[in-house]
């Protein structure tokens, strides 16, 4: 490793080693203490290079864990946007991130890691910092913070026992029939 | 320690020497290889001593987790004796298992083992073996093993961001409030 001299200009590594200083900083600090400043620093560029490569903290968390979709967006969206389809999409949209075998690695390794030194992974942060507020406010009626963080629970379940215990029938059931199963139970939650 | 010389008659710590035996074999075999000849042999006891204090394998297992009720028995009892309130007696039973101090750190000690090891908890082989098939036989219609299931993960789920992660406002929020509002989703399951 060649040692580095303040804020460089950008080369075919900076992206990859922008992604490696994040995910060593959410790994260390949790999402909210994270900051784009010090990931930049500990990478040896310019904040700006990050903000040009993935526009905000949310953008450069999503990229570190290889988020195959823009949760902060899609799934605010997913409730807001046709009510009465929220359920489904916000169903489908899980699969979505976690049947795909790069952020699935990523999420299991955060928990796995959650589980061992007791702290909340950085995940976690993401999700009540960048997603699950945002969802709650396309939300109508009571309680709305904690139906979201219910739906968010049921999902969490589904993946523990899918892809860690491996459950069956749970573990081989297609992606489709499960999210035809679990839409509308979510969905009396948003609704 | 006194050196064992086979099976011995009872005594004031005989209990617990096969609780320790049983939740090492548990820990370190899963519930499904373990076997009551083995923890006795482990614990340098009668087999018959096992069923004496625990009955079954089953019986032994929610003793060494330190469950405050059977749930092989309460919880098939809990959706078979009356369909319409299945879904929040479900959920209280949960509670009422995860709200003790006792029983929630054998859980979480279990899950945590179970992330660092890749090998499933003993207690997934229990629900599965012991306790879901029984639920799903009091349920009627299609996929009931799967809907047995999604049940299990949406409260494994809730144990998660409630006991671990710590999320707010399911962290903090009332048994009972939760009963009320996980209660209804689960009976969809369920009937």
């Amino acid at each position: 490793m060649t040692a580095r001299r303040g804020p460089r200009s950008g080369d075919g590594d900076t992206r990859q080693e922008i992604l490696d200083a994040a995910r060593a900083a959410f790994a260390e600090l949790g999402y909210d203490r994270t900051t784009v400043r010090g990931v930049a620093s500990a990478a040896g560029v310019d904040p700006a290079m990050i903000h040009h490569y993935f526009g905000t903290k949310q953008g450069l968390f999503t990229a570190s864990v290889a988020m195959p979709v823009a949760l902060d967006q899609a799934l605010p969206d997913a409730v807001g946007v046709d009510p009465s389809k929220a359920g489904e999409r916000v169903a489908r949209l899980f699969f979505r991130v976690w049947e795909e075998p790069e952020p699935r690695a990523a999420l299991l390794g955060q928990l796995r890691h959650s589980f061992v030194t007791g702290e909340p992974p950085p995940i976690a942060g993401f999700i009540t910092g960048a997603v699950l507020g945002r969802v709650a406010e396309r939300m109508t009626g009571r309680d709305r913070e904690l139906r979201a963080e219910l739906v968010a629970s049921h999902l969490l379940g589904v993946a523990l026992l899918r892809y860690i215990v491996r459950m069956e029938p749970i573990a081989s059931a297609d992606p489709e029939t499960l999210v035809e199963m679990i839409g509308p139970r979510i969905q009396t939650y948003l609704t």
